[in-house]
């Protein structure tokens, strides 16, 4: 059952009359309808009345609605307004820009800008690569949608798309100081997006491509990789993969398996189960099970796309069909990436000793995480009221840290299974409570970017093995 | 002749013999070179010998060579390395994101991002007008180029482009409080340009073409001012023509002559001079010359394209042809944006008493200002060691400021109109040095924001009157 969470919080400003027990009443009063007071401030006190600003959580709207309902029915009580926390927060949007450099004076505008400023811009004209020295295209990221599946609430366009990519890039500064720009789309063709993005690709360092629906967003992200020298990164798919990645890392330590011996099921084959299964395959694990809406993927199947035919050659190593309830027999491992609520205990409990699942659609996930506690190891949900949340903001700031210190062009399998470890290894000590870190532990970024850094220097080496005389970037260490 | 300015201004690292005259010997050096101090730091002081830190504005790179070896020549001097200042303002760029939401806890979190975002999504995605209310649009705009027309220096490319539109992007902030970002677009084909604009529009409250090469600006501005629902500005074009404005009002009242009485003389018909020709006309002066590099502009002249046809129908009430110096002959006003040093001393004296001559091309004018001193009552340039200067930067971020504020649709011509006299009457006792505020009048902003949102009022309620019943804003006071 879910609780009300700060994602739906209200203030209500309330005129009650003074006594001993106003706080006590309008408290008690919320608190009956289900609601939780967070804050309770005293804003007037006259003779005889005071007014109150109560703040409490929701399960939603209706919700909400019914808890100013509850106190506007108390005797003597006044609701004035109420405002929503989370629409407040998000007024006038969620980010700036400012200047690095003091422009104070005359002389700091001729640096900064004319006639200083020429001089900058023919020395990259000059010398291209210079770009990454003297402009923000070092610390700068991309984040680009087209609006085609945001969050999970489908096609909203590209405005309605802004505040979860200003988010985003909040996230960039507040986890890892990369400054990220919100480049929303105003089209949902494949062909205007990829050209957009590469006309546009000038001013930064990466791109991070989010919420773009499959399987356009495969197409999109395989076309501009080949045509950038910057890298480009699709979060739903690698961002998910590299983080449940670290979280099986640690859930097998805790039950003592090993990746080879184990068969995975993977329900759910776009963004995010697609690059699961491919990162997956790099471990060598037992057998994997892929599952969509039409049951196993199989190589008989009628009717696969490029994704699909790919993962039938690399998976379901028996050839096996059938429903997600057979797919789950003696299943080491659930991963989900899809729809809500798709099965319940009697599937669990067909699972092999010692399961773990991972039932990350959102909000509800596959199975009630009550549930399947019952019958698993180890359980990890998308959700920040329970434990082990597996939450991409534990790999993308990271991520991109260690890609824009390393000036990569490229972003490899090798970079996102050496963040995985990182990540996983910033738990020293996993339990079936505590499979992934924290995701405001201060170690994590820092972690992710020294093992994407490392991995982007061992791709050099080896390409320098190969192609000798290729130069390396001399100031690799100069971070902004 | 040029001084040494901060645009060149190095840093030169010195080791020298510890004596009572070291400081003297190092300054009187680079003086003796014409280089000028700036600053002088010492950073380490041993037995018999001191490391110095010596600042100085040099002409250009060849000067600051100079200036260094000079130093080098000194007996027992040692220049241990020299510091480009310009060059290490720009290093990382100029600009960083930064998050206006604190993201402490996972409460914040929920709020800024998932789960809480989803509901703001879904506002915008029913009211897309809510945009301008839950996003960064509501004061963020894009700063665009195809690095075509990148200052004086030609067509460098987007990557070459980044450090001016980077700096206009300081200067928006610093001036008005707008945030601005840079978009370099990696095409110059007039349609791409086009529909990237459109594309990447969502996010923004505002456009500003930048440095975009005639006669493709005018086609790009137009266009996307039919399509785009946010107001397009070419600063090359309007804000330059605002400003020019805003100093020959000031000039006219110095001199105690009216705009309808005067012939002035236009030189260059490119983005500044047309856009200056055409805001002139709606003030209805006495007669206008256009002319470029094959002399006045007049309809029977050959090869007249759309731009030239135009200002050849509005200007030249008399159908003269000639040459620069036929122009000028008893002019009243030369306005000058095309190319250095076109005339002198006797073309200047052909002029009307109380002569007014802007000679705006950059870095070297039309006439050398010290000569046109001695023949016009009034000279401005563009440039900042000399009275008057003509800068953009008095206009750019008070319009947008107040076409943001306005939550604008389109920009008009009563604007630009209403932008320019609120420059000028910053100033209010106007003399032959002062005819426009410094670029650091902290005045000036505010005064063109508050013209330009009374100028957009106005609209409206014109608007209003021919077509009943559209609504207008409500929360046009909401400014972040």
């Amino acid at each position: 059952m879910p609780i009300p969470g700060p994602g739906y919080a209200i203030t209500a400003r309330v005129e009650a009359p003074a006594s001993a027990s106003a706080a006590g009443d309008l408290a008690v009063a919320v608190g009956r309808v289900g609601g939780v007071v967070t804050a309770f401030d005293v804003v007037e006190a006259h003779t005889g009345a005071i007014v109150v600003d109560i703040s409490c959580n929701a399960l939603n709207e209706d919700h909400a609605t019914e808890i100013t309902e509850a106190l506007d029915a108390l005797a003597g009580v006044t609701v004035r307004k109420v405002s929503d926390r989370t629409f407040l927060l998000h007024l006038g949007g969620k980010l700036e820009v400012q200047s690095k450099v003091s422009l104070r004076n005359r002389d700091d505008l001729s640096r900064a800008y004319t006639p200083g400023v020429a001089r900058v811009c023919q020395a990259i004209a000059a010398n291209p690569a210079d770009a990454r020295r003297l402009t923000i295209k070092r610390n700068t990221v991309a984040v680009v949608t087209d609006g085609s599946a945001v969050l999970g609430l489908g096609n909203l366009g590209a405005a309605a798309a802004m505040p979860v990519m200003e988010g985003k890039a909040a996230l960039f500064k507040r986890f890892a100081g990369v400054d990220a720009w919100p480049v929303c789309l105003d089209t949902q063709d494949t062909e205007e997006i990829i050209r957009t993005v590469q006309v546009i690709a000038p001013a930064y360092g990466g791109i991070n491509l989010e919420d773009i629906a499959a399987p356009r967003c495969f197409e999109i992200e395989a076309r501009l990789r080949e045509m950038l020298d910057i890298p480009v990164f699709h979060d739903d798919q690698h961002g998910t993969a590299v983080v449940v990645l670290a979280a099986l890392r640690n859930a097998l330590r805790v039950v003592g398996k090993k990746l080879a011996d184990c068969r995975i099921v993977v329900c759910g084959v776009g963004a995010a189960g697609s690059a699961i299964i491919r990162l997956l395959q790099s471990g060598e694990p037992g057998d994997v099970l892929a599952v969509d809406i039409d049951g196993i993927v199989h190589p008989g199947r009628p009717g696969l796309d490029a994704n699909l035919t790919w993962i039938a050659e690399h998976t379901n190593a028996e050839g096996v069909s059938g429903t997600l309830a057979d797919a789950l027999v003696a299943a080491d491992v659930f991963i989900g990436v899809s729809a809500p609520n798709l099965f319940g205990a009697a599937e669990a409990a067909t699972m092999a000793d010692d399961a773990i699942v991972f039932a990350l659609a959102n909000p509800d996930p596959e199975i009630d995480p009550a549930v399947a506690q019952q019958h698993a190891a180890i359980v990890a949900t998308g959700r920040s009221d329970y434990p082990n949340q597996i939450n991409n903001v534990l790999a993308f700031p990271g991520v991109f840290r260690g890609l824009l210190d390393a000036q990569a062009h490229d972003i490899t399998d090798r970079m996102l299974l050496a963040a995985s470890a990182a990540i996983a290894d910033v738990v020293t000590e996993p339990n079936p409570s505590f499979i992934v870190p924290s995701v405001f532990d201060s170690a994590v970024a820092p972690a992710v970017a020294e093992a994407v850094r490392a991995a982007a220097q061992r791709d050099r080496d080896d390409q320098e093995a190969t192609t000798p005389g290729r130069a390396t970037p001399s100031d690799t260490t100069m971070t902004t």
